[in-house]
C-alpha cells in the first residue's frame, strides 16, 4: 500500500461527459458550468473538443466556450484534438494544453477512429511535435484499457504498448480509461501495474466509467499502488455509447467524498462542486448519476 | 494484502431490505423472492423478522413466509428476534438460525430500540441462551459502527467492546453494519481491525449500506483484510430511514459482479439473481438500485 496523501482530479465533464449527453447545452451553461468547476476548486477542467461537429455536434462550440469562460489562474482548460486543424483551433482559443486519444483494442481504433492504433499513432505523432514545439503540454488518453465492446477482454500488454507509445512521443500524462465500465479492481490492479512498468507511475492517471458501478472500488485499488491523477465528471455526466442509457464517467462527487473521508487531499470543496452539478443536470434534465449529489441534494431541499 | 479465495453473501434483501420499503409486498411475492435468491445459489437468506408489526409492518407475515417457502438443503433462512416472544415464534418456524442486534452508539440505540446499549445486551443475553440451548445459530448485528444519525463518528473501541459482548455471549458471527452508508476506505478498515483485534476475522461479516456510493469501496478495503463474508440486499433494496430518499443496501449483484471480476467464488449465478430483483423491484415499483442489474435489464430488453 502506497496511497497518496493528494489527488489532482481532472473534471472532464464539460467535455467527456457533455459530448454523450444527447440535450443540447447552451453556450452560456457550459459557461457557468466549467466557472464553478474552477470555483469549486478543480485545476484541471476539460472544457471542449475540436473535432468535427457532424461526429460530436455538442462540441461544435468549444472555441465559443473558450473565448466567454473566465480563466482563473492556476487552472487548466484542456481540449481534446485529434488533428492539425484541431490544434490550430487549440491555439486561437489561448488553451494551454491539448489531449490526443489512441485506443488499447484494435476493432475499437477502427471502428472509433476508423484506422489502425499504429496509423492513429502515426496521425497523432505531427500533431504533438506541433504542440510541444508551441510549448504546449499533451495528454494522452487510451481508450478500453479493461475491455472493449468488439473484443471483450484486453490485454494489459497492449495497454501498456499504446501507453509507452504516447508517453515516448512527448505525452505528459496517460490516462487509462475503462471505457465501458466493465473493470473489476484486479484486473485495474493488473493492467496499470503493466503499464507502470514502461511509463512511470507518476505520470498515468485513471479513468472509470461507473457503467457496472465498479468505479470506486477500481480507482480505490489504483490508489493503492500509488496513482495520484483521478479523472471523473460531475454529477457522473456522461452515458456509454455501447450500454444505451448507462452511467458514464464516475462522478466527481462520489470520488472527493472518498478521498475527503481517506485524509487524501484534493482541494476541491465539496459542496460547491455539488451545486455546480445541480446546475447542469438541471439544464439536461437529468437526476444525478451521483450518490453524494443525491443525498446533499436532498438536505439542501430539508 | 489476503484477499479471501471464496466469499459467504448473507442476502438481506427480504428482511433488511424489504421493511424499509414503504410498499407492502405481498406474501407469494415474499415467497418467490426468497425461493429465487435460494435458486440463484445463495446460501443465506435472511427471510423475515419477528418484531412488533406495530414498528416493522412488512414484517407482520414472516410466520406465513416461512410456511410457505419451499427450503433448499444446505441454505439458512435467518430471522431477526428481539425477545423470547419473538424465539418462541423463530421455533414455531422452524428456522435453524435468528439473529439479534446491537448499536455500537447509546444515542442510537436509546431511539432505536429505547435502552443503552447495555441494557440492550442484558435482553438478548436469555434469548441467545435459550436459541443455544435449543441448537439454532444465531448472528449478532451491530449497527452505526461507522457513524450515527445522532453522534456522527463512532469510535472504533465502541464497536469492538459491542462486537465482542455479542460474540462472547454466543453469537457465531458479528455483522457490522454502517447503517447511515458515510463510511470511506481507511475508516472501514480501522473499524475492522479493532473489532477483529477482540474477535476472529473469520467471525466477521461486514454489512454496507451504499447510502454515500461508498459500498463497494469499502467492501474491498475489508476482503484485503481477509474478511469473508459480506451482507448485501439484491437490487439494492431497502433505504436509509435517516436520509430519506437515500439508497439502502448495497446491491448483491454488484458485489457479485466485483467478486466473479476477482474471481473470488461466491456460488451465486448473477443473471438468475438479476432475475430475482426484477421480480422484486416490478412488486414494488422501483428500479433496481444496482448499475449491474440496470445495464442486464436493458441488455434483456435488447
Amino acid at each position: 500500500m502506497a496511497l497518496p496523501t493528494s489527488v489532482r482530479i481532472v473534471e472532464v465533464g464539460p467535455r467527456d461527459g457533455l459530448q454523450n449527453e444527447a440535450t443540447v447545452v447552451p453556450l452560456a451553461t457550459k459557461v457557468a458550468l466549467i466557472e464553478a468547476l474552477a470555483d469549486a476548486g478543480l485545476k484541471t477542467v476539460e472544457s471542449g473538443s475540436f473535432v468535427s461537429p457532424k461526429w460530436v455536434p455538442q462540441m461544435a462550440d468549444t472555441a465559443e466556450v473558450l473565448a466567454a469562460v473566465k480563466r482563473w489562474p492556476g487552472v487548466a482548460y484542456p481540449v481534446l484534438v485529434p488533428n492539425l486543424k484541431g490544434l490550430e483551433a487549440a491555439r486561437a482559443a489561448k488553451v494551454d494544453e491539448i489531449a490526443v486519444f489512441g485506443a488499447a483494442s484494435e476493432s475499437f481504433s477502427q471502428k472509433n477512429i476508423n484506422c489502425s492504433i499504429a496509423e492513429s499513432l502515426e496521425r497523432f505523432k505531427p500533431v504533438v511535435d506541433a504542440a510541444l514545439a508551441d510549448g504546449l503540454r499533451v495528454r494522452g488518453y487510451v481508450s478500453c484499457v479493461l475491455g472493449c465492446p468488439y473484443e471483450g477482454d484486453v490485454a494489459p500488454a497492449a495497454v501498456a504498448r499504446v501507453s509507452k507509445a504516447l508517453f515516448d512521443m512527448g505525452c505528459y500524462e496517460i490516462s487509462l480509461g475503462d471505457t465501458i465500465g466493465v473493470g473489476t479492481p484486479l484486473k485495474a490492479r493488473a493492467m496499470l501495474e503493466a503499464v507502470a512498468a514502461v511509463v512511470p507511475i507518476e505520470r498515468l492517471a485513471v479513468h472509470f466509467h461507473d457503467t457496472w458501478g465498479q468505479a470506486l472500488a477500481n480507482i480505490l485499488a489504483c490508489l493503492e499502488l500509488g496513482v495520484a491523477v483521478v479523472d471523473s465528471a460531475v454529477a457522473g455526466l456522461g452515458g456509454c455509447p455501447y450500454a444505451k442509457g448507462a452511467t458514464g464517467n464516475v462522478a466527481t462527487e462520489d470520488v472527493v467524498y472518498m478521498l475527503d473521508g481517506m485524509g487524501i487531499a484534493t482541494g476541491v470543496d465539496l459542496l460547491k462542486l455539488a451545486a455546480a452539478g445541480r446546475l447542469i443536470t438541471a439544464a439536461i434534465g437529468k437526476a444525478p448519476a451521483s450518490k453524494v449529489a443525491q443525498v446533499l441534494a436532498k438536505r439542501e431541499a430539508a
